[in-house]
């Protein structure tokens, strides 16, 4: 075959590390940003500033040669760090073996490598300020505000969310395309927890000595230095209806993300000023207030962010285009989970390159069979994992399954939670890990339910019942 | 309040029928229609011919004074006639109960009356050829193709499941607008049974008398004087992974609609030439092809049309905009249901104007509230419905079942079988019938399954399993 040209509408995180892979083939890429270059603007407001990178992402990243990179700017985090009502504070790991865990990485610091390693290549070509508004998918070609039109041998849409390729297949590109789209009563809005005051002069040149305390991820640093609280884990504020998460950044800052209805009781609506604010947090979240120093201008400043779950079917118009990532198959955050389901696509999808060369309607049509059940599967797991963690982590029966799960993963090598099934096994389809995951959910909740100490259950009993 | 004034858009059988329906309350109507007037016009290719009219339509036309003459026009069906592969054919009534009937009716009869109807109060307008584009969220305005732009107090749009209204609020006219729309594998072809050739002659002038036979819904009739086949039934060839369906016309015709995958085996892309199509209909549907003379002639001049289901939320932009019938609820035809909701829609939404009077984001809000969860019921059960209609008739522990629902719906005034409460009970919500009847369907099919005799049954037993 004579040298291939792919257009890639979208330089994010997918669109970027694809990119990568396919100038690694010696394929052309040339990449349409609708943004401007992120290395030399500021990044608009109302996307996540850090995101969970777990074993899928990373073996994707890995396939390419930059998961090391990458890990030296994370944090990892070891385990959810419970705050009670009281201001009191539990951890519940992970996983029961030491070396799962996920890791805080910042999208932009991560956006921007991707697209350096990308433009090493001579075949890869990125584009900014041009915004994809129309693709026609019997022509093959995309047209842009500019007025530009591009054609390639193919195209793929990591253009998000909203994406302007997979609108083209639905309005008639695409005959019979089933397309869902369902929004969270729940929407979302970042906040601030800065480093230590006392540590800010230092931060600039030192931010490489931050990692030092995870070299042994069994020592959960608090942190106190320069982390406000405990640097190693994803806090929690589960409050029910409601709850807050915070992620630690690099630069010993937290990025807390507060989840509220948009409406009624304990919703967005109803925190319309100061006064309305600090009672909330003053009943709900008294022990984060004194690391907020900027909690009210961030409240009025920062948008209010919609949660949604995406899908769609087929994810190809014939070998024209194929939609990855976001635009397949948007999902809610609570799983951590989304980069790393895109991650996972640039990966399975280089392996249908590797099987069968660039027949890009036979790669397309076999990624989307592959890759559909999972993206289903893990939209499903991170809409459930909502309630899981508002509820359920401050539930005492589910408490008792964590510990005994962790027992578990510390005892049997081949043990492994639906949480660590998704998060660790990167050999394992989402969809299996979900099969497997809610059977032995199910019945380890019947089994805590009944007890009240978890020392006492028969871990080989347990075993058994999950093998049998 | 000063007089009110609704555009209605779209004048297909649930917007003629809200337009009578907002007339008697003296609320002024204009109705657009994208196509032109039927009256004048023949009606467009794609759409079913005729429709199964069952209580709780006729409920809706009651309200108004128009189910008698309406159902004066009908053809009763009592009841399934299976067609087995070698030609026998069995029927499985749809009731154990007299006037327990569904009634195949005219498309176009239907709605020309419902406009005639409708055009008789002095506030309703019609306005054909005028093809909505674009709706204002905010403003209320709607938009068409001809530059109108149009605005009333409010809007209610009756433009079917391509609803032009609904695109606007879910294209960004009311935040997180919950969409989705998903096909089915198969599609469906629309072919033809005529009248007796013997008959042909006197039927200009006669068309009241084919009616006759159908007094006494005890007798059916085999009406072989003008119909070709049992006239009082809907005939049903299940096949498995396909099927084809006929409904009597008030002519003495028949409307086949023939179901089959779009592709792979034994699908539309498969038959190609009248070879293939002969061929297929000589081994699946060789008793019918005596009776249909232009079989080739139809099948390749008429369109093969797709069969989705719509879902959004919310139908309303708060008093601005309200989605009725198929533009918020469009469903599969396996349930007889489509038209039968859209009906309904309007007469629970006359009933919420009783309530509130024309305070129309209360009525709106309330009407969504109200039908959401039954228009999501009747959606579940149509698709069921196929897999039921295709399969499960054939099915010998099905028919069991059919036959013990029949023994005990002459046995027992209250009992009413799934089917019974979605299509004769029209005092049951959507919702209410299904929770009921699959908790019936599971009892009775777990009955069925163990014994080979349906008359070996106590039926007091099981209506006790079945209240308890």
């Amino acid at each position: 075959m004579t040298k291939q040209k792919v257009i890639i509408v979208g330089a994010g995180l997918s669109g970027s590390l694809l990119a990568i892979y396919l100038a690694k083939r010696g394929i052309e890429c040339e990449i349409f940003e609708a943004r401007g270059d992120m290395r030399k603007e500021t990044m608009s407001a109302g996307r996540s500033i850090n995101l969970a990178l777990s074993n899928r992402g990373i073996a994707a990243l890995k396939e390419v040669g930059l998961d090391e990179y990458m890990l030296s700017e994370a944090v990892p985090m070891f385990g959810r760090m419970i705050h009670a009502l009281d201001g009191s504070r539990k951890l519940l790991p992970y996983s029961g073996r030491k070396g799962e865990y996920i890791n805080s990485v910042s999208r932009a610091g991560l956006n921007i490598e991707l697209m350096n390693e990308a433009e090493k290549y001579d075949g890869v070509r990125f584009y900014f300020n041009e915004k994809c508004v129309d693709f026609d998918c019997a022509s093959g070609e995309a047209e842009f505000e500019s007025g530009k039109i591009v054609k390639g041998d193919t195209l793929v849409a990591t253009d998000g969310a909203g994406s302007a390729v997979r609108s083209a297949m639905l309005h008639g590109g695409v005959p019979r395309f089933d397309f869902s789209q369902k929004w969270l009563a729940h929407g979302y809005k970042e906040l601030h927890i800065p480093p230590s005051q006392n540590c800010l002069r230092e931060r600039a040149d030192t931010t490489r000595h931050f990692r030092d305390s995870t070299e042994n991820p069994s020592a959960y640093a608090d942190g106190s230095d320069v982390f406000q609280m405990e640097k190693n884990a994803l806090h929690i504020w589960a409050r029910h209806s409601f709850m807050m998460i915070a992620l630690p950044n690099f630069d010993g800052s937290f990025t807390c993300t507060l989840f509220l209805a948009h409406k009624g009781d304990n919703g967005f609506e109803q925190l319309t000023d100061e006064i309305s604010l600090m009672n909330f947090f003053e009943t709900n979240f008294a022990d984060a207030i004194p690391l907020m120093p900027t909690l009210t201008e961030d409240f009025f400043t920062n948008p209010t962010g919609n949660l949604g779950t995406i899908k769609c079917f087929p994810w190809n118009a014939g070998g024209k285009s194929l939609l990855i990532g976001d635009s397949a198959h948007a999902v809610v955050p609570f799983y951590g989970q989304g980069m790393n389901a895109s991650f996972e696509d640039c990966r399975i999808l280089n392996g249908l390159l590797d099987k069968h060369g660039t027949h890009w309607e036979t790669v397309f049509d076999e990624f989307t069979n592959i890759r559909k059940p999972n993206a289903d599967a893990i939209a499903q797991m991170a809409e459930e994992n909502f309630y899981e963690m508002r509820d359920a982590v401050a539930d005492e029966t589910f408490q008792k399954k964590r510990a005994l799960e962790t027992k578990l993963e510390q005892t049997f090598p081949d043990y492994f939670s639906k949480y660590s099934m998704v998060t660790f096994r990167e050999d394992l389809p989402y969809a299996v890990a979900k099969q497997k995951g809610n059977a032995q959910d199910k019945l380890l909740m019947e089994i805590c339910a009944e007890i009240d100490d978890v020392s006492a259950i028969d871990l080989n009993e347990v075993m058994g019942k999950i093998n049998g």
